[in-house]
């Protein structure tokens, strides 16, 4: 394969990728608070870089908005890896993202606006939670912890529940923390985990 | 409370009932295809009625489209209703329905497209389903076939189960029938049923 451009090294690039990321923080912003129907030049705005510099970066909206979603989940992902570095039991470390991911409304309210006001965004973000939680069960079942059948499926229906409850949670404002955690605690008995054990991994106190 | 209309009877009445529900069955029409963006104009093109005669019926966009949402709802459900009468088996009674709607692409492909393209109506789907659903699971709450301890959140849970995977079915060209049994087989475990029950409910063939 052609080398069709050095790559960017030393000072500039880190100018270059710091503008990307000011880039998306801002759409993030524009997104989160407009919705999709929101423009390049809303998010030039917000950035306030010239609309040069934001096609220079994402070629068009739609690949703005991927890039929006895949760097605001990844964003969300490292900072949940902090939040549970000192989890250690395997089935906590399992639904312990779980309850987090509904708590995003208050952790990370721009995203949680995101995906619960621009559906079309949904689509996008389940690849990625699916990856992540599909390699835990199948880790869990070959631990024997788990005894999951068919993960595929059981996975993108517990995804199906997150992603709604993610939705109610949002933009309901009567929905409650407790609320949240019932849906994962019931949603549980499709990886096969006993209601007694779902309760347990589900009423401990979270401090983010 | 004043009556401040005589009820419209006999012959105009029965012309104006008409004229609604061939408005609803347009709207229907165009907003499967066209997305909750279509005009009212549109739907006037399409139902071939003056503009002054759908906004008789419906006072802006926003009503036409709960009402149409509502009419195909209850157009679908007296339908379910008429595929199941010879069901027995209160569990199938419970089920068969389930199976049905993820049958929707086949069966009522304008009702599965409003749904899967314009999410913001699933939000004014799920409490009629919730309803139906509901009243059912209590009632097999007493007659001990279940034992569902929190009924609303495990109905709610089930429904964001079907209602991702009918958007699955209607615009995902690879998804299968067979995947669809298999989401509300493992889905049943949130109402406790045992998986070996719910693999018995959910691989009757079912001719529609």
């Amino acid at each position: 394969m052609p080398n069709r451009k050095k790559p960017e090294t030393g000072r500039k690039s880190a100018y270059v990728a710091r503008n990307r990321v000011a880039i998306l923080k801002a759409a993030l912003t524009v997104f989160a608070r407009e919705g999709l129907e929101a423009t390049m030049e809303d998010v030039s705005d917000e950035a306030q870089v010239a609309m040069s510099t934001v096609y220079k970066h994402f070629k068009d909206k739609q690949d703005l908005i991927a890039s929006t979603t895949a760097y605001a989940f990844s964003e969300w992902e490292s900072w949940v890896q902090q939040q549970i570095s000192e989890v250690t039991d395997p089935l906590e470390q399992l639904v312990m993202p779980m309850r987090i991911f509904l708590r995003a409304k208050d952790t990370h309210p721009e995203y949680a606006k995101l995906v619960a006001k621009n559906f079309g965004v949904v689509g996008q973000i389940l690849p990625n939670l699916s990856s992540v939680i599909s390699d835990q069960v199948i880790g869990l079942n070959k631990l024997k912890v788990l005894n999951v059948e068919s993960p595929a499926i059981a996975i993108q229906n517990l995804l199906s529940v997150l992603v709604i409850q993610l939705v109610n949670q949002t933009l309901n404002p009567k929905a409650t923390t407790a609320e949240a955690d019932a849906t994962i605690r019931i949603a549980l008995a499709m990886l096969g985990i006993s209601d007694a054990k779902a309760k347990k991994l589900t009423e401990s106190k979270i401090n983010l």
